[in-house]
């Protein structure tokens, strides 16, 4: 960029995060350190409100107002489940033009990540000087090229929270609990229950994610194997489980809901609805009802919970190191915008994995076609037998968690 | 009781509570300040333990131990949903009998207080020196006598949080969203809800109890006026909502699993099954999704929650004040135990309200008739047209809870 001022500004996309304000305000402070920029913007609504020209002035917000900013649940500014085609970006950059915008930070997934590009690759085209950095977030884990992403260790504390409560619970009255996890395609969540288990006998017993090909005959042995041992199981499936039909993969959802909704980016409804779980747990009532109940004697009692959009937007649990990486990750997409040529001009930050115990970590810029439109699934090295997820996984996931508690047993 | 040393049973009943177990350690650690008491048994699965001769120790229990079981969500020892008749009970005497049991202390609910009310009658009848103290827990809030319940105040702080953040998720990805919320037949805890409202836009907009007949066109009318207004809408209902036809009530929940299952107690699964959300948002998108998004524009987006068992059992957000109730409900159980002839023999534990604020409230004990059987509704005048919660129930509700965090909002 030249010396001269220019405009900064901020837009936050896809489902919300418990953390992803800490983004925002990581980008704001970061943002008023630096002399090139005039105006910070904040764009109602993600990429909607560029093209509406529905801003909001970031540059007068009192320190604290900002700090109960990042400790707040869900988008600010307003998200959006556009998918800004050519025409869409086109549109966007005339906007960004015209209010003198040098710098466009958004916060988002791969779909944003991809917008982000698109729109940089124009500006580059029609030899516009922008910059935009792209800001990681996402509770389901799967964006490529960073080690983990913001949004993620906060949504992984409130399910391993939600499945320990839940594994008490289900020790308490017994039964079959079928616990459905968000996450879309990819098992990052769904696995991170297994942080829940911290005795022997404990659950989830059971943990299903996309990655292995689900199978109800499968399903079913495996709950009559932990139930005939233990007198009772606790399962965390991820919403996005699928069957394997020839050489296509169909949605368990799918079958549950037969039909469904598509949201913009052709994505199925998976979340906002019990169907999946009431399925699965229709499904173990009628096969395995009468022969558990022969085997053990008494009634069998199969629950299902599905945890929903809890899991991005509940307050006051958030993981501490989630928290603290989603600020300074908007604090160096600003640094890294500041720094070109040094450094890329447009891109994403990452998130590089230093050392394991201690937990430490760096950031780094990375392309923006590295993160855009392609996901990252879970590593299925990490899980064991089709039904549990082992060790390494935990190592993994442990310290982006946070500290657990340690529930009191008597027996 | 005579100058004789005779043994304590404790048991823990019905649904658990996150601070059901501080009413466990709160008698545990009375108990053992009295000389009277030489063992103090712990019944695994409330009656069913003691009808099994199914008991651990509890006089050894560290405590560091006894203090991390406080603070552990559901039953430590086990809970259970037999409904003892007579011959379940003249079992569970003569084992109280053979285990020369002068005390028994059962925490739960209404069936639970009408058990030790049949036990302790039965007692007299056969002249067996015998205090049966039922300690209050339920997160229906729903029990006679007492001012409120212990374990409603964190089930309440836990639908709190999640309507806050739920409504925070709704406010950045707009759409009608439905929570549905345990309580059985009572709407204290759906009513609770209303604490998540803290600006005039604020969710929950909508509120729909059990004590007011659930109307389909009501409802219909309620969210389009609200989303006609704010261009989204957030709803609590209760899992027991239900239509008035005729001169009887039925379930919505019944309509929209056409049948469904019923416990030992003749009550119907509400919990653990997503069919009424389901239910419910399939009405909106079908009745009222052409409609408003002619009068708004854009694609109405439903969705629908069901908070399930994390409502009772999700660690780590209880309410302060609830776990200090709870905690001193088990200590004041065995006090009036051990003070009769002056205090009633056997009784159950009642909370009053001394003052507002600063909250203030004492204890007394109430004849087990006063609390077993019958239930409390939410008294309707907390209601406001059918569909809101007044400021009065606010105050009823908010000591109970404890504080809660402000979001920080940026418009």
């Amino acid at each position: 960029m030249s010396s001269k001022k220019s405009n900064a500004v901020i837009g936050q996309s896809g489902g919300p995060t418990a953390v992803i304000n800490q983004s925002l305000v990581g980008v704001i402070e970061e943002l008023h350190q630096h002399a090139a920029i005039d105006r910070i913007l904040g764009a109602k609504h993600g990429v909607r409100g560029i093209i509406n020209d529905d801003f909001i002035s970031l540059n007068g917000v009192t320190a604290d107002l900002l700090e109960r900013v990042a400790q707040t649940p869900s988008s600010a500014l307003g998200s959006t489940r556009d998918k800004p085609d050519e025409a869409y970006c086109i549109k966007l950059l005339k906007s960004l033009k015209k209010n003198n915008v040098g710098y466009f930070f958004y916060i988002g997934g791969n779909d944003s990540a991809d917008t982000a590009r698109i729109v940089s690759e124009m500006a580059i085209k029609e030899g516009y000087p922008l910059h935009v950095y792209h800001v990681p977030k996402t509770i389901d884990n799967d964006l490529r090229t960073t080690d983990h992403c913001p949004g993620f260790g906060s949504a992984a504390r409130f399910v391993t929270l939600a499945v320990m409560g839940d594994d008490l619970d289900n020790r308490s009255i017994k039964g079959v609990k079928i616990d459905i996890i968000m996450g879309r395609d990819a098992g990052w969540l769904t696995a991170s229950s297994v942080l829940a288990r911290q005795g022997d006998d404990d659950g989830p017993h059971l943990i299903y994610v996309p990655e292995v090909n689900f199978s109800d005959e499968q399903f079913l042995a495996d709950i009559d194997r932990v139930y005939t041992r233990l007198g009772r199981c606790v399962i965390a499936a991820s919403e996005g489980i699928r069957y394997k039909v020839g050489d296509k993969n169909s949605l368990v959802t799918e079958k549950a809901l037969q039909g469904g909704e598509v949201d913009a980016h052709g994505n199925k409804q998976l979340s906002g609805t019990g169907a999946l779980g009431d399925y699965l747990s229709e499904m173990v009532k009628s096969k395995l009802g009468v022969p558990l109940q022969q085997k053990t004697g008494g009634k069998l009692r199969v629950r299902a919970d599905t945890f929903g959009y809890l899991q991005r937007s509940f307050p006051s649990i958030v993981s501490p190191s989630d928290a603290h990486e989603a600020r300074i990750c908007g604090r160096m997409a600003v640094q890294y915008a500041m720094k070109s040529p040094d450094v890329l001009a447009s891109g994403s930050v990452a998130i590089r994995r230093i050392s394991e115990e201690p937990y430490k970590a760096d950031y780094f810029p990375t392309a923006l076609s590295n993160v855009a439109r392609l996901t990252k699934p879970l590593d299925t090295s990490f899980v064991i037998n089709g039904c549990n997820i082992n060790n390494a996984f935990i190592r993994y996931a442990k310290p982006l968690v946070g500290p657990l508690p340690i529930p009191g047993r008597l027996f």
